[in-house]
């Protein structure tokens, strides 16, 4: 299998740091910090010729000298040390090198990439991600090779989304962000040049990953299109990837080709082939993990019909808005379950779709509705805005919409409307293992994903 | 001119509250509550028939029986006796009427409605915003109809864009979300069935309010679509005005009549009317707040001709693209200005469009960079994309923009990327007067917006 050889990467026992420093700040020391000081519960061998201890580890002359097996040696010597350290990494066979180190193709070193190339091709059994990358972090296991403090990057919570990112940079302040917004993460790579390991190798590896329920990609281009697209098209039977491609329009790039070295190629031919592949394309941040989330945690739909119940109408017609400009369909509900509804609420409520429960809405009004809502054989997809201004509705309609959503089992999503009082319920509804959103467009933009991805793979 | 009369709305000094109430949760309450707790600082009158006091003010038994002037009455009490009450109120010359109480056209109330609208024609000195609504909000003097709680419902601090609802729920939720993400808001108003004061009188009292500087509409359909326009045309000179219409789908329209009973109307005639009056029209919540901020805040910018400078490359081809896909266009800095700045960086800093300033940055880089191009006459805007994580990055980076930025007077935002440390500065750089987006389409669409503008009212 094209993915075999990457193991490692996540599941190091032992991780040698080759350019391990007593200097904070540097590079070396930060992530001998973040290995040292993070969930990592196995061996940390810090090489340094001119240190005998680093963060109370034993240092090593050279990855020569460390005795016994090393699975993971992570490389931020300067480049041409780099290449040294590599081949002493394949003469005794760690499986799995992570080279920090920038210097080669990126800045026109054809020399050394060359050299790097050679040795890449000379020892297979050896795979090298990098160089010029940040490398890898796997929010279970705790291997962490960011060199970036906990402190300005932070370290997502364990998911079942995994990452990978050409770009470094955007990747580091990605993963920041979905530490802020509470988004689960499996694994996160940041490849960098693509020397060794490439995008195909890490998808077709994450398509294999129990972790991993949803793959996420942020490209700008590919070295070899086929393969990239060949390996989408392996793994989207097997589980939703979303591709978030910088570099769509000429300007972009343009910039991309100064950014990654990539070309980013024809655009519309990208798209095309992306489609073909199986992925799910998206054009923000925000889509890519909002379409993430959903394809992680949401079941299959039955088809795109689907129900609005909300408490505030302005944002029902808003959010049907957006069901029609995505291109789904509302749903009619069932007379019989309609007539269940109306039995138990005022007669000012809207029993349509949206179906407006109204700005003095109870608990009560929710749970039936909601429920009527799911059971029906019209509805395909549920969401629920909630309007928590509303002082009728008091907090345990956190736990009246996790009760109803684990025990039918369709998919439903819940827009949680308003400031630092909605956040509380927000969070607390995403803790229950419902998923939120804050504005109707993403939440619709989510429900679309699901659609297209079951359509394509159903 | 057809806002006179508008004012006490929002400068009034003695205000009734006519079914004021002692019962915590009832809207007689709490609107006595937030004026009476609030930044409100005249005199606040309870009517209530049954109460000698309430919250330590003296109960007066009816409008009639208060000594001296009303400049402004809300009423909260129910439909019928709220026809009464108004009758009342236009009798003692009150001068402004926010009327709470639903129970009108909303529900068919074709009796009542009728009743109501011969007194609004018999008496044109009162003026009266409602019924059904929120009412009004003054960031700055206080006054708060608003009967929601303070800890459901933020208020946000007080700014420079006014914004008006036709949903009084939707306008109340998004208060409370601009409340949290700090934005400042001037005046608020809900004017639900504007039977009285609608939305036109309110762009003509805003378009002359010198508190505003950015006036946004939410709206779903209006009465008299002429007389709107009109008020878009006059008052679009003026300042900018930013419309978000619910109701652009059919779906969507659908949902609107049965929400606010308002025809929304062809979507395609309503945005062509739109694009005429000189307004600018967007397309989710976000938007309108984004756009606001940055023409409330940004001077006129010369030209459409964009320049972006990042220290994360991937960030910088995906505004690149942005700026492309909203047709504007990417500047090149003058060859005198890059040589300034070629001097004093590592060559391996990108000196290009995106200017990518590389993931070892520092402050000096920045200064350096933000000022030739703010300097540069070929830039007509400038974006600032600034990923905190980079350790090279000190604080200072917020000062140092916040100078440049006061410095050159040029259209110019940034972009805050990451999680919690980057909020840090994010907030910092909003307090110190620069405008922020978190994501790189926010940022383009806002100098869209701003562009947009200039184009049609320079």
């Amino acid at each position: 299998m094209a993915y075999s050889g990457l193991e490692k990467f996540f599941t190091a026992e032992t991780v040698a740091v080759i350019g391990a420093s007593r200097t904070a700040g540097k590079i070396g020391y930060e992530i001998m910090q973040n290995m040292c000081c993070g969930k990592f519960a196995g061996n940390i061998i810090p090489v340094n010729p001119k240190a005998e201890q680093i963060l109370g580890e034993k240092c090593y002359q050279s990855i020569k000298k460390i005795p016994g097996q090393v699975d993971l040696a992570i490389v931020c010597v300067k480049a041409e040390e780099a290449v040294k350290v590599y081949q002493g990494c394949c003469e005794r066979k760690v499986p799995a090198v992570v080279m920090i180190s920038s210097g080669f193709g990126e800045i026109g070193n054809v020399e050394l990439t060359k050299k790097l190339e050679g040795l890449i091709k000379k020892y297979p059994k050896t795979r090298l991600v990098g160089p010029n990358c940040l490398g890898v972090l796997n929010a279970v296991g705790g291997i962490d090779t960011l060199f970036l403090p906990g402190y300005r990057q932070g370290r997502p919570k364990p998911g079942n989304i995994s990452f990978i990112s050409q770009s470094g940079a955007l990747g580091s302040a990605v993963l920041d962000w979905a530490a802020m917004m509470n988004y689960g993460v499996a694994k996160f790579v940041s490849y960098g040049n693509a020397m060794g390991v490439k995008e195909a190798d890490l998808i077709d590896y994450l398509g294999e990953d129990d972790e991993t329920k949803v793959i996420a990609v942020y490209v700008e281009g590919v070295v070899n299109g086929r393969n990239f697209f060949e390996a989408l098209k392996r793994n989207s039977k097997k589980k939703p990837i979303i591709v978030l491609k910088g570099g769509v329009t000429n300007e972009g790039s343009k910039a991309a080709s100064s950014h990654t070295a990539s070309l980013a190629g024809d655009s519309a031919v990208f798209e095309a082939a992306l489609k073909q592949s199986g992925a799910i394309k998206v054009d923000t941040l925000t889509e890519l993990f909002d379409c993430a989330r959903a394809l992680a945690k949401l079941p299959k739909p039955r088809g795109n019909k689907v129900q609005i119940i909300t408490d505030g109408g302005g944002y029902g017609v808003l959010t049907a808005d957006w069901v029609a400009k995505y291109g789904l369909l509302l749903s009619k509900m069932d007379k019989k379950n309609l007539d269940v509804i109306k039995k138990v609420v005022p007669p000012h409520v809207v029993l349509s779709n949206p179906m407006d429960l109204t700005g003095d809405v109870n608990n009560m009004r929710y749970r039936v509705a909601v429920e009527n809502a799911l059971a029906d054989k019209n509805v395909d997809m549920l969401i629920v805005i909630l309007l928590y201004q509303v002082p009728t509705l008091t907090s345990e309609i956190v736990e009246t919409i996790a009760e109803l959503y684990f025990k039918w089992k369709k998919p439903m999503v819940v827009i949680s409307v308003g400031g630092e009082f909605s956040e509380v319920h927000k969070k607390a509804l995403e803790k229950e293992g419902v998923v939120n959103f804050t504005y109707p467009e993403n939440a619709v933009r989510a429900l679309k994903a699901l659609y297209d991805y079951w359509k394509m793979h159903g």
